[in-house]
């Protein structure tokens, strides 16, 4: 067991997204995580430095460290104890203020900042814009989508709908596709208008009928046999009519969204 | 204006977290990032070279490169070329591998992947669970919340609890106070035999009025002397019943989240 500390001086998303980047390049080791976030005082960092000290003599091993702290007197309190530390900002400041001609500000992490608040109030009622519209709710609003995800269901519109809009501030509805819709060969009638705005997703039936089963068990609905035929109607569907089709089987929310926005250039202008 | 690429094998996610990170620390430079995801052959990582030449001869100036490339394959065709590239497992990696004291798998960046399945569909459920307590729905579930985020309508409570469920898995509740509820000294029936799982968020009444007012113009509902007073009792409300109380003005949902996290000690133990 190997603990790693991941320090921040403000949320420790960033930090926390280059510790799973890294330590997701050792399966073999077993690490426990722990987040110390809004270390944002020099008082703060040392009591970090006790907490570090504690785990290694607890462990026998000091912990791993990755930290993104931008302000120079909270790094100078764990350069002090000369620990170990993985550290994004002292990393790379340095050679990107060379690069750039310019020295950086050295203020406290704002990446996740409200920043621009005209595109953060934008992503919000986008966020807003993914529940009025989920699950084939307020038809009338489909105008204003810029994406409408489809395909049978649970197989996992709504998660990734409201990733899309929580993200990336898309305007994402979604529909679900059942009954009677699925045995025809045109798309309904609610879609046909905005055809150029469909992604479906499809899933592997049997990790569908797990899916349906852990909601509704022992239900028609969650029969491997009604799970297998709607996938295979729902894809047949998709495929006669063109729309870009995604296996979502074995992907995370953050997978399928980023690979929808990857596949859909009109995603990508903004 | 300075252009930036964000190259990644997968999503592109860890890339931007880190782009985002050391660009906001240049407040005066306008960036224009572009994400190039999902480069998995050195076909791809040719592509993007090539990319990099015309905007180079374009702009008279070489772009940024933020790089989280697991693979060497893919690496060295950027290295082949010289180009200069912030590169997170380039520079990462080597130390770690001698820290750990073993050899890391070089493999495409899995670090946003399902990994745990069942830890991956525990989150998946947080955000179904947080969809069907949204606003106030579903009262009988709350026994399964762990956290019930109490607030006036439109101060933030729903993004936060979508957030909350999707990047942390926790299983959030919310729950709008209106009417009568604001003007009593004790907090609503449904509340009460949760307690502790509540956290408060409030927000400056003059930013309530603007969002009210985008939403409902012209209503009681979004007039200042209504938000103010809805605050206010609020606020009272929480402070008199001693419930953790946050101020979201300036706040992003990233911020607000990892902040309720930092704040509430049962959250960490996951």
């Amino acid at each position: 067991m190997q603990h790693a500390f991941i320090v921040s001086d403000r949320t420790g998303l960033t930090a926390a997204a280059m510790a799973q980047s890294l330590m997701s390049q050792f399966p073999r080791v077993d690490f426990h995580t722990r987040m110390l976030t809004f270390v944002d005082t020099t008082a703060k960092a040392r009591a970090v430095v006790d907490q570090v000290r504690e785990a290694t003599v607890r462990d026998g091993t000091a912990p791993l460290m990755f930290m993104t702290v931008a302000q120079e007197a909270i790094r100078e309190v764990f350069r002090q104890e000369e620990l170990e530390v993985f550290d994004l900002f002292e990393t790379f400041i340095g050679p990107l203020e060379q690069r750039l001609g310019t020295a950086s500000s050295h203020t406290v992490g704002r990446s996740h900042a409200v920043g621009d608040e005209a595109a953060y109030s934008a992503r919000i009622a986008a966020v807003h814009f993914a529940l009025q519209t989920d699950d084939g709710l307020e038809l009338d609003h489909y105008g204003r989508a810029e994406l409408i995800v489809v395909g049978v269901s649970r197989c996992g519109k709504t998660p990734v709908s409201l990733y899309l809009s929580l993200h990336y501030g898309i305007y994402v509805a979604n529909y679900p596709l059942t009954g009677d819709e699925l045995g025809r060969r045109t798309l309904p009638p609610a879609l046909e208008p905005h055809r150029d705005k469909l992604f479906a997703l499809t899933i592997d039936p049997r990790r569908l009928t797990q899916i349906r089963s852990e909601r509704l068990p022992g239900t028609r609905y969650a029969e491997p046999a009604t799970c297998q035929q709607e996938v295979a109607q729902a894809e047949s569907l998709f495929r006669s009519n063109r729309v870009p089709l995604l296996n979502t089987t074995r992907m995370s929310v953050e997978e399928i969204g980023a690979m929808i926005v990857n596949r859909v250039p009109a995603l990508q202008q903004r």
